[in-house]
């Protein structure tokens, strides 16, 4: 009945049967089957109720929730529950616990205590998934795996995190000489004479030496990976036919998402969209990017295994219920993005423990009300248009990279007041997507073969490989969009004694003669013709090589100083902007860019609307949504006809607040 | 001379004679005696020089003092000195320390270093009780004690609280598999499987269960109160004609006052009104409360243990020194709303220790001025009064419902930016206040015969016993005030699965179909004739059943949907508030429900003027306070007689900055 | 060659060729050489390079960069490199590490990681210093010695630190009766019994004994006093021809810097003046005031041992670049009020390690750019006057005391929201200086002779030595200026029984009836002309005795009451400030002070200039500076030579934006 990787397009929700009486699941499973519910997620967090003592298992519980799946034609996800050990386990192993920075226990009573590296966490943790992987695996409801839950960075200190990385740095570099070198120790006395001396960072010190810290981020992102890869590699074993997935939660996460995503089938997300109205003119942006990352990870369309379903709070204050509309918008969305599955978390809010006021789509009372009516309108649209959905997937010519150890590595020494790699990296995505230009999100280490645009934000730590991929890049036509701190440091964490940008210097055609930190002060840059925008964070006071000067700075000593040029290199440009300029500067830069390398674009989106393009054999989607709390106008090339309306459209398209349509692009329109 | 539970009007002193040169004892208490002192409080920290080395007790220094206390007529409470145990005993029995949730030990070099669950504090520190009862109980000096000092929570996270946690759990619940359910330990895999698993919180995560945490406040209240019970139960047996009391301080307090409050004669109260310009509009309002809940402690007038005397400062910087006629007012104003005796913090300054800036009456010069000038005076103004006003009392027709359980459960989970469950109380006290409404402030629990109106803010947890009290309350006829998150929640912390307000639905006559947690945005609420008021926290979407709407919301997408409801029961009225509304609209509501229910008022008082009612057999006096910096001009029902200045008033009375007056009603006035 | 004290004025910079692969080192002294460089610091941080495991010493490289610098003439000064214990070492000894208050280690992996009570840091700590005195004593290249980097605080609480407190307390007290008379311990229980009773503070509470708090900093004190006095006796001992110094870093600093300084040959500063465009009007007058403090640890010319060369930056955002002229200027700000030798931080921004952005010279690239090229021509002015300037000193007549005590006392006793020691300090120090009077600043206990003007803000601990210090430095004809807050406490921290200002009230004529700690609102002050000017912080209402009212308060209840007096007293005058007053009132009773006193003044200069005089055997020279960013005008008393520019200059100076003149005053003039 399900397929590996399956890709049809339907809702979901997140199912916690072992908080409830047993008594309503049957009642549960039936309305969510009348609902057009397809797909749930359930016991990532049942470890105690599947194992309730060492050894001792408890699976009849769940056969009876699997079985009424499949009676009712759900099919279900199963997440292997290692993020919440039990008490026994953590009473028969303490070595679970993970220690912070400052040597204080994470104690149990809340998720996620348990360290990555610890044995014990990887033989009783394996040991629930083999069991379970054997006992569901030919259930006929079941159809794939979630591992573990929103995995984090272990955040762990513990004497095994600090022998494991020590362990790490030898395979790495070899030799206590090496590692002294390359994390230039020499620095304040800090040279290692033994490999004991090497593990954990304790004390919380942001005066660490920084290509150590680097380097046990990476260590970290490793075990994590390495967390994952054994159970899956069991699951591939126990259960070839399902698939596998790790649901990533808010973004920038300190996770090398690239590694993880490697060993899955799919990935997915857990996707909050602020519902503050004071969120209105940034959050549906931020939460674009959240999609177009998350699509970046496979490079290819996901899930989303959490979407929001009424005001998040507990241990913080709750936030504002979500506006009529905003429910289903934001799923779409997703869906415009790429995601084919959303799942909803939750089905109804729980009644006990600590994420009793994390609303589901039904409320403590168990009388469903606005936010469900919502919600099944949502699952009947979507399971009308399923099958013209199916196998759509984004095309981009436009791609930002990403990396995490830029991201890293940038934490670990702040560079000037306001300037946030991944806020920054923001601030590019969302020019982009309020011009229309479709985008991927991508690891800065993949190929960039059919991209005509490359924006690359903040490429701090740089190699010879990564450059050279840039150069072909430009070199073969495409359009290569540098900034300011770039090509600082090697991959070591260490400072290059060449002129900034480093290795980008060649396809930039520019040095940089001088910075200045300006952080939080406003200055200007200036065209040709005297238009003048506002920039921050940083200036570079470029002197081009062979590059043409585009922008000037307006003020400061340094008035007059190019601080944004274009070099033509091979059949392509090289864009590098000095400082971090304001958002209708890089609308129009992006603009130029858009029309030069013919990319498609939408240039006159009202606020809060946003266009995406699904396209599958022979066919294709655009969706436009409206993700504010005001009606819009939206002007568009042509006629279509509304897929989700069944009705033609004008050019003028008439949004109302929270409005979405998806309008069918015939064969011979742009 | 003097008899348990004295309800003598007098005006008292904190001396601390341990710290003094022993040549300044007499000089000081005979300036006392002629100043008008009547009762000091001493001892209560001096347990380093009543036992130097452990059962080596020093007590002729106390002997000499008291006996100067009884030559000049200056009865004397005696404190119980284990709020700071001496360091030979934390040397010798260092599981007195408290330890936080971080582990961290709370070392002696301040006060309340010891964990109220420690064996060894319990037997060093009755001995000391013990040995002072027998030694000081006869004493004519002597009238009554004071136990320990402004208790708090323990804090504590010993392995000895654990213990006890664990035996209390058990005797509460009985067996595991209850204290799971009641817990909902099911979620995140948290549930126990021995008896062990049950201990303080460790880490000091907010994520904790909520059912677990709220248990946790509770255990340590009951070990609080077993804590006072043991020295209560000492000096019963052993100074049967001695009063008893325990000193509170700032409110909200993370204890069950109530249960503390049962097993003392009366209750004290540390009063130190906030002297900043900035505070005017507010302070005295705050403090109108905080003696109001002191007076509903055990439904009785009380005691001011610690009153303000000069800017308090230490460890943090100096409050502005009082304005000349506060210390006065402030001290008038306790005694208007129940306080019998006033003792005032400190004659002098300390000029050793830590608390070298809390200032007393005489500065550390020890040269009397103004403050003690201010003092003088008010010594002979209520021993002039003190024979008039004794046995007088305040009656009213009002209350509002206190509840540490609320307070606790609301604080372990906040509901929305900016709703707190103390500071709406204050909102609620104030309006009522700012008209003239006498209102007591009692236990949630306590009978409400007698009342005609009963404010009852955010009755969060609920049960059906609390439920019917509050249901036959207004079918007899009286009106109550509930508002929004109210009967979210069973006792065990957990959310109904019923319709909110969850059990009160029934008397309120509404169901709420749905919340907007608006946290900081302001809404407004409308009424028939299209007056606006401002409200914010949060809005319930009320759905009246057998209730009348009284106000509308004016915006968002539930504008016009009722906020605020009214609905007839029984021969009463109950009031549900859907958000919480600006003080005007509650000053209209309450001006309305009075009039209905013939509540005694003075509804045109000005800013910072507050009166009160004291009254007794045959007598009732008035007490106008204008508690602020500027002239007041206050207009009363009729002409008064003057008390206090044994002068005739007319209706128009002029009050000078912190001016106070206390007139005579006559039998044949309201 | 060189010796001992050498007042030389030169230009040096700070050298870290361990850092940098030995094919650098001669290219980069040739160039220093090249730029004018006198002068170098090398090896403070290099013990692992020096000793890479316990007893086997590598001198060889350092012997091969000193070999450079003597074959290129610049002088070195070798830092003692005990400020960084390598990693054999502290995994050998961790008695080294330091301990937090709340019991947690201070890991290595990053600066002072040492404590400088530990026996152990002591013994390896001297054993190196010894090696390198004897192996490097004879090296012609060696002028000096910086004794360790930058002391701090311990900010240590082991058990080594506890049991030398006791031993630092028992020397002092002799008996525990006297410490807990001493520091008042009878206050909440807290009296010692025995002497292991006594250690450092733990827990980090505010609410200590502030007695006893104060006498732990002067423990702390002394410890890092002895710590440094062992290094010089064995340095003097072996190198008898070098000079001594400690670099101290920014002000205020917790450490007594006097008692340091006492055994130094010279004191020395890391001055890194704020670029910020934000900090242009305080910057300049802090960073004179940090200059004159240093000046006056010695009460003669110093060292700058890290001058500011570009942004700082590294675990905090980097700072603005500096402006062009900005090196130069406070270069020559330093030089200007008594540096004779000027070391800029650093040569090259360091590629590896945590201060990788605190930039250089010369930045990561190896490209010298516009920062080098203004030092370079600072390297040649300075060269070209260093024999004018040579030997010339500033001559001041009004001084500014300053306490690490009180500074102390303050800290662990906030008076009111505002008001601190040294901020306060800063104010009085900015008036003088923008009125162009030159004041030294010195420790409180110096003797006064020569002086006419002397300020001591806040003189919070008092003994009657100071105090006829101050009476005698009046009668003699000076005129005193006094604070609030001056005389409250003895010096073990207790408060005085006397009328404040306690024993200063003899020499201010007056007594204060009463304070008002009115933090941060603003009051005002009225002079008999009704002239009015505001005030914080705090209201002393002073009652004169024999002193006459100069200003009244102009708000309050006290309106009218006198704020600041004058007091005939011998020959001179005592001046009484009971508020603190706004810049303008202070810079006018400096200016009518100066005027009676007949001090050098240069009292109309434009904002962010400042002047000074060096002066020598038959020289004058007047340093006129423009720090900051716009142009100024300044005019004065005469027409003089220019020695910057060898060019004549008239009575009107136009000053560029950091702009530097240095004029030849003649004999006939002021």
């Amino acid at each position: 009945m399900w397929r590996k990787q399956d890709n049809t397009v339907q809702i979901g929700v997140d199912y916690y049967p072992e908080q409830w009486d047993s008594s309503l699941w049957e009642e549960d499973i039936q309305l969510m089957k009348v609902t057009g519910v397809r797909v749930v997620r359930v016991a990532e967090f049942a470890w105690s109720r599947l194992e309730p003592s060492s050894g001792i298992y408890e699976f009849d519980w769940l056969d009876k929730v699997l079985n009424l799946f499949h009676k009712y034609g759900i099919g279900v996800v199963l997440g292997t529950p290692t993020n919440t050990p039990p008490r026994w386990l953590t009473d028969l192993r303490p070595d679970i616990l993970p220690v912070s920075a400052d040597g204080s226990l994470h104690h149990p009573g809340v998720r996620g205590h348990r360290c990555y590296n610890s044995e014990s966490l990887q033989l009783y943790g394996l040991r629930i998934v083999e069991r379970m992987a054997e006992h569901f695996g030919e259930h006929p409801a079941v159809i794939g795996w979630q591992i573990d839950n929103e995995f984090g960075m272990t955040d762990c200190h513990c004497s095994r995190c600090s022998a494991r990385f020590s362990e790490w740095v030898k395979r790495k570099y070899g030799t206590l000489a090496a590692v002294n070198k390359a994390w230039g120790t020499v620095v304040w006395s800090g040279e290692y004479s033994e490999w004991s001396q090497i593990g954990a960072p304790l004390g919380g010190s942001p005066f660490q030496n920084p290509s150590y810290l680097l380097d046990y981020d990476r260590f970290q992102w490793d075990a994590v990976t390495e967390f994952q890869r054994c159970q899956i590699d069991m699951l591939r074993r126990l259960c070839p036919g399902h698939f596998i997935t790790h649901n990533f939660h808010s973004y920038p996460q300190r996770l090398d998402l690239y590694r993880l995503g490697k060993d899955l089938d799919v990935a997915s997300f857990d996707y909050y969209p602020n519902t503050s109205p004071d969120k209105q003119s940034t959050g549906p942006y931020s939460g674009a990017l959240s999609l177009d990352l998350t699509r970046g990870i496979k490079r290819r369309n996901f899930w989303i295994m959490e979407q929001l379903s009424g005001p998040p709070g507990c241990w913080f204050p709750m936030w504002r219920t979500p506006y009529p509309g905003f429910i289903r918008a934001f799923a779409w969305q997703a869906i415009a993005r790429g995601a084919d599955t959303v799942v909803h978390f939750r089905w109804r809010s729980a009644v006990a423990g600590a994420e009793q006021f994390w609303h589901g789509l039904i409320d403590h009372s168990n009388v469903p009300g606005r936010k469900f009516e919502e919600f099944a309108v949502l699952c009947s649209e979507v399971n009308a248009l399923s099958n013209q959905l199916k196998g759509t997937e984004l095309k981009h010519e436009a791609a930002i990279l990403y990396s995490p150890e830029q991201l890293a590595a940038l934490r670990i020494q702040p560079q000037a007041e306001g300037l946030d790699y991944y806020e920054n990296i923001k601030d590019y995505h969302r020019a982009l997507t309020k011009l229309g230009i479709g985008c991927d999100v991508i690891d800065w280490n993949e190929p960039l073969d059919g991209y005509k645009l490359i924006v690359a934000p903040g490429l701090y730590l740089m190699n010879e490989e990564a450059a050279a991929r840039l150069e072909k890049f430009a070199a073969d036509g495409g359009s290569l969009v540098l900034t300011s701190r770039s090509g600082v440091k090697n991959m070591d964490n260490q400072c290059e004694m060449m002129p900034l940008p480093g290795r980008l210097a060649r396809c930039a055609g520019i040095v940089v003669e001088e910075y200045d930190p300006i952080g939080g002060d406003i200055h200007s840059i200036v065209d040709a013709d005297g238009r003048s925008f506002e920039c921050s964070q940083w200036c570079d006071l470029v002197s081009p090589r062979e590059a043409d000067t585009l922008m000037r700075y307006g003020g400061d000593f340094y008035a007059g100083k190019p601080a944004v040029t274009v070099n033509a290199f091979g059949r392509g440009q090289v864009y590098y902007l000095g400082t971090h300029a304001e958002e209708s500067y890089l609308k129009r830069l992006f603009f130029k860019i858009a029309g030069r390398q013919k990319l498609t674009m939408f240039p006159n989106l009202p606020e809060g609307v946003q266009i995406t393009i699904r396209s599958g054999k022979n066919k294709r989607f655009m969706f436009v949504l409206n993700l504010s709390r005001e009606s819009r106008k939206v002007t568009l090339p042509g006629a279509y006809q509304s897929i989700l309306y069944e009705e033609p459209r004008g050019r003028e398209l008439e949004m109302e607040p929270y409005g979405v349509d998806i309008l069918e692009i015939s064969s011979n329109q742009s």
